[in-house]
């Protein structure tokens, strides 16, 4: 069965994209721990990270970082923390999370429920960037 | 200043090391959040993960697979976890975190405190594995 990211990559769901290319998409998290954070996916579905082809994984990193450049040029943060849980849904994702402090990226924390325009505005701000 | 990343990279100071290429090191979290925790980082003294060139980001990632799935191989666990904050030590690392829930990667739980002869032998293990 599709997992929710192959639904948002073939476009049956909408997200808040920040950018794609052949092989990765990178969309805004619905459930943001901070304002900015972004979800960067393989197109492969690939359940766990280190199942990835050392190619892909290695791309998906690129990727990231140049996501991860334009984000922090939009949201205030020291830096982008990194993380890959994986226990939910079973498609590899890396979570980019702008942090003030390294609390910021603690997934027991109540997430943030933005308005659908504020969303846009923040998508629209990182693309921006890149 | 040299980092106690850096200090670890030349010998100054002693590790559990699990795998040492010529660009990176891996070596036990000496205040693990679960058995196994363990850092990768780039010999290259970086203080941010994305300020990394590609190409070395890229084998960042490629060398922190082969060690997750030594230690997945090692440890009792769902799979590895992947979390970079970087707020305190000033070198890049990647921590990896066995994984039996989500929470097992979260930082504001008490960390393990292991005799040295623990870590030798879960260093030695995951090394069998590599």
């Amino acid at each position: 069965m599709a997992t929710i990211f192959s639904k948002i990559i073939k476009g049956e769901i909408p997200c808040y994209k920040i950018a794609e290319d052949d092989h990765y998409l990178a969309f805004l998290d619905i459930n943001p721990l901070v304002k900015g954070h972004t979800l960067v996916v393989p197109k492969q579905e690939t359940d766990y990270l280190f199942d990835l082809e050392d190619d892909l994984l290695a791309g998906l990193t690129v990727f990231a970082k140049k996501v991860a450049l334009a984000i922090e040029k939009t949201i205030p943060c020291q830096r982008i923390g990194v993380a890959v849980l994986g226990l939910e849904v079973p498609h590899a994702h890396i979570h980019l999370v702008p942090l003030q402090t390294e609390a910021d990226i603690s997934f027991s924390r109540p997430k943030l429920k933005l308005e659908k325009e504020e969303m846009d505005t923040i998508a629209a701000n990182i693309r921006q960037h890149l």
